[in-house]
């Protein structure tokens, strides 16, 4: 008889669920971060569902026998540390599981936007009735940078509605299902004069970093307006916060940043035509359910010797999207 | 040589546009309220760019020659007084421009309250990161209260989002292109226990008026969220504050109340679930130039003795709708 494979749970704050089903198959260790060395002795499966921990570089040593780790998360970039990226041990992500809510969140920045509702909470508080008018996202353009599966889906979202889409990606794309069309990340400073809203889904790898750098949000329309759903890395913060202060830049709806949570000093806080929210565009609804039945999902097509889905590219840093 | 007719244009606060053509055809007497009883004599047709003045029913003695009334703006309600029903001048609204706009604002509130982007604008005037889940929207259900032509643009976008919507109208309908079905009014008590939405687009009339009562309130689900783009005097106020204040309703966002503008005291102000906005929904973009346009093309209809579009039903209250 073959010896059962050893899954590590790493817990953290939220109980971790849906595991009975792995448990049938697995000798299953369900601890938190001060028992992850011990327990990675003669580990095939790591499964972080505590995404935000930092723990693993330093109980790396302990973890010879991992042929396999599942992060919870869509963003890998703080996972992705060089020796995993080195070995032979394969990474799966959420996939898929943020799509739609992602892209609700994209709808919801540009219409919170669109129809001013930032200042008008703000009059609210006041009591203040004044008088103002709303813009139509019907018809406007929208530059979607990140053709992943969120990417995708936002993509589908807005032109549902009406918005004029395209995408920026790695590889250009004269004819896309989702996009029309997919330009080129090198192109970006030049598309950017041509936008109403850009919209920032990429993952965070060497190549994305500050890809909406100085330049970029320079050339961006007055009446434009920037929303990050990405990572707080992929702009320069800096430039932005120019640009807005200066009232030359419609307003910003920023999910994600440099430093979270932001510092209490941070100078988004309080700019009027930004909206902060606390890096929660992908958590509604079902979401913690909807990640505890993937990982079981692919746990057992995994113990089946089948293909796994979401499967990161560890040089690209992402999960390559399949469609053009 | 037939005359030419005259047409008056009430016009206030915001200039009036586009009226060379009309000019071409007709004689055009601009005027403001103090002088509109004057300018009413032999006049043939009354344009109400000025649409929230209320001068009229003081000047309708000097309109015995009057044969079409143009108002722009959707609700009629305070402009069909008894002697203007009783008469045969035909009546006709901004039918058709506002859609877009109104259907876009409510796409925004749910929005607005599904992601919770109230409350997090609230802490982030207080430069504070405190983590909380949206909802969704996509698979909620709502049920528009309207059937005119704003509710039937507002129940397509919504289920371009993937929102199950359902209407509820004057008269109901097993089949219906865009709401699948539509329910009579009188039912509106049993099916507000069902819905998450709950969106009210209706023209204020004698039947619409406190339709949305006590008892209907009352069943709406605790996590149903109350959006009016209608007029105030649908609903009772007073129960909504109350369900509101419990917080036994997740949130409201409302655009028109009985008293506008809202009165500072109104305890709608400050309750933090809900949203208040200045009766704006329909203002966006080009709305201006769009009223101008409408007018402009159904005086060149008038002229040529051809049907206009947009008649209102003066016993009815509002233009009936042509779709089932």
């Amino acid at each position: 008889m073959r010896p059962r494979p050893v899954v590590v749970v790493l817990e953290g704050t939220h109980p971790v669920r849906r595991l009975e089903r792995v448990r049938e198959l697995a000798e299953v260790r369900v601890v938190q971060q001060e028992g992850l060395v011990q327990a990675l002795d003669g580990a095939d499966v790591l499964y972080l569902w505590d995404f935000f921990s930092g723990a693993l570089p330093a109980a790396w040593h302990a973890a010879g026998s991992l042929r396999w780790l599942h992060c919870a998360a869509a963003g890998v970039d703080r996972l992705l540390f060089p020796e995993l990226v080195a070995s032979d041990v394969v990474v799966t992500n959420a996939h898929g599981v943020f799509d739609a809510p992602m892209a609700e969140y994209v709808l919801a920045a540009m219409l919170h936007a669109a129809k001013g509702f930032g200042p008008l909470r703000d009059q609210q508080r006041e009591a203040t009735w004044v008088w103002r008018e709303g813009r139509n996202i019907a018809g406007t353009r929208a530059l979607v940078v990140g053709t992943g599966s969120i990417g995708r889906h936002t993509a589908r979202l807005l032109r549902a509605v009406g918005v004029r889409v395209e995408g920026v990606g790695r590889v250009a794309a004269e004819h896309d299902d989702d996009f029309g069309r997919v330009h080129a990340a090198a192109d970006l400073a030049r598309l950017a004069g041509d936008v109403d809203w850009l919209v920032l889904v990429a993952p965070l790898t060497p190549a994305t970093e500050n890809l909406v750098d100085a330049r970029v949000i320079g050339a961006l329309p007055d009446a434009a307006v920037l929303i990050n759903v990405g990572r707080g890395r992929l702009l320069d913060e800096r430039a932005l916060v120019s640009r807005l202060r200066d009232g030359t830049l419609a307003g910003a709806v920023l999910d994600t940043f440099a430093v979270e949570p932001l510092p209490p000093d941070n100078p988004l806080w309080s700019l009027p035509s930004v909206l902060v929210t606390p890096h929660m565009a992908s958590n509604a609804d079902s979401w913690r359910d909807d990640l505890a039945a993937q990982f079981e999902r692919n746990f057992l097509l995994w113990s089946a010797g089948e293909p796994l889905p979401g499967v990161v590219d560890k040089a690209l840093g992402y999960v390559p999207s399949t469609r053009h």
